[in-house]
């Protein structure tokens, strides 16, 4: 199970830790955008953007996917149940750099599309302005946030999937938790290097 | 035409300068909650509520109805087409007070549904901080919005409407303008009282 | 000291269970103002404001006070401690009612004033937009905040204050606490009917 | 005076259309930091900028220094005047990008002191949520806003200054305007590639 990572690397999200395979130069984006072979708008080869990510700050979009209520309240909190390379289990949120010239709409339609399916059914933010900014940087205990292969600036929103949501590549599961539910505080835990934070600012933002 | 106003009057949201008369006792709400004769909660007599208005700042909700594409991007704005008392047409959003022991998230779907139908479908916004906050004023000059009713505190959101819009009760018609188009300027002209300044705050927030 | 709550009453802020008295038509805001005898434009007599606070909603501010540092991060979060009327001491934040033809600006810098000195040296925000909206019920348990006395609208703000504090009134004792402290959870629980949950929503939004 | 320009160029900010000269290779963060021949911390050489700005989106900061009255509203907005390589005029924010390592309120600081210098008390927001979030594209009509370098991502923020501003490098003078006089529309429409929209935004957030 763990060679999952290996055979679906992902240069884009916040799953650090991989080891780089013989699949590296497939990214996401190839499947999402039905081209597997040729270098898609935006995409890098995995020395490139190494290199650059000891550069510059690289720019993200984190989405906390939920499930609302008529009234809009969230009733739901979604998120990812992955292997890591070394076997064990993480929890994530959806999360994925902006790649050059696409904006941040496509950015996070993109990324909700690779972890959670073509038909999750999203409706996006009307303004880009992001609940909350999370700073990741690859020095531990710097800020709030970690994130060991780079200096990650994350746009982070709150978007409701209305349809129907299937794990893809090398997600084992997506899971939803009640944000009232006795449950959640667990869940939050279960989130490594500051994802859980986001969750708590996204709830405090929403109101609960 | 004008007699409409006569017959359904609204002791709840901005449409100043009506006649009171032998309906005043009758509120758009009677009509949502098909309650016609009793007290619905929340409900106070015209004299009532007039004598408070000039006591107290009155809470508001005030929503500016919008269609959206598949990544969130504003296609069109909404309006109401109404017949003020003196026979000529104004212009409005959605708005309306909120009522004693209601929620915002309650009086924005109850305003809604009183004017745009039961079958609007809005996406309520997941968290309840204003786009921004418009101050009314009963003295004209003294603020942005003016109100010859009242001091009202009016918290503007903007919401999307996936479903079927039918104008109710005193409302003409129901417009939809394209925020990028020739006529957006001249919609937001046709808007009194200030009206068309949060129009204008809403596209700014949503990055038009 | 349990007889100052009668000798300074207050109709306009989140301290409920007070006994009314003989000085209940003397409102902060005359001190604040300076006309001690007069009615002070928005003032309402404690039989008015009671009546209307059991129809309408009732617009508030509610201010969390903070020192920052020269970076904009909040170093210390204040709050006024007060002695209840049952003599039982309570932690607050600034808060108060908007006043009828006032606006919000002007209401929260007479609250600050008025609770903290004419020197407290606040640093207003510049948008109008709150980090939260608090609706206090006076049903509890109906919301997350509770508020015996009316139906509250808080609108929620921080705002720096680089002067010299004083407590005023019937406060006891201004306190302030670092958000990263060990003591800021005994503080946060120390505040009731949901004063707390205000301060840990303006923590999120500051990005703690 | 155009050849200010060569000498002090800028890898940093929004100033497209400079030609590069020998002191390339020394930037604004080298003066402000007081390091002129090293390497500063996030340092990248105009080589080594320019291939990465072709591959990834840059995140910035850009700044709409204000002056305030003691209710926090916006009394005069600033704007820098610049001479352009081709001996043209330019007005400007303050704008830049964000270092490697660097968070957002060093990034925000250090970028007013380079414009403003560092007696400018600049008072930094409490929330490092952007007012609006601005994306530039190299691409002429592709977004509202272009850079002919590259895809810039940048966070905006309306920052206070409360003390002593002086232009600095290449800056020709610093300007202010009054939001509400009759010169505040020709100085938005002196801003190019968009930065006067990110005025009237932050106007519109300002409530004006």
């Amino acid at each position: 199970m763990p060679v999952l990572n290996d055979e679906v690397p992902d240069e884009g999200d916040f799953d650090a830790g991989r080891k780089r395979g013989e699949f590296d130069a497939i990214t996401p984006e190839d499947f999402v955008r039905g081209s597997s072979q040729g270098n898609p708008p935006g995409w890098l080869g995995p020395e490139e953007i190494d290199r650059i990510r000891g550069s510059v700050p690289i720019p993200y979009v984190e989405i906390v996917p939920v499930h609302t209520d008529e009234l809009g309240r969230l009733v739901e909190i979604g998120s990812l149940l992955r292997v890591r390379a070394d076997g064990s289990l993480e929890r994530t949120l959806i999360a994925g750099r902006v790649l050059f010239h696409e904006n941040l709409r496509e950015a996070i339609a993109r990324n909700i599309a690779k972890d959670f399916g073509e038909l999750a059914l999203p409706t996006l933010p009307q303004s880009m302005t992001p609940f909350t900014v999370a700073e990741f940087f690859p020095t531990p205990g710097l800020g709030d946030y970690y994130d060991p292969r780079q200096h990650a600036i994350a746009l982070c929103y709150v978007v409701p999937l209305a349809g129907d949501c299937k794990p893809q590549d090398q997600t084992l599961d997506i899971q939803w938790c009640d944000p009232h539910g006795e449950q959640m505080e667990t869940f939050i835990e279960q989130m490594v290097d500051g994802h859980g934070a986001i969750v708590r600012k996204a709830l405090a933002w929403a109101g609960i």
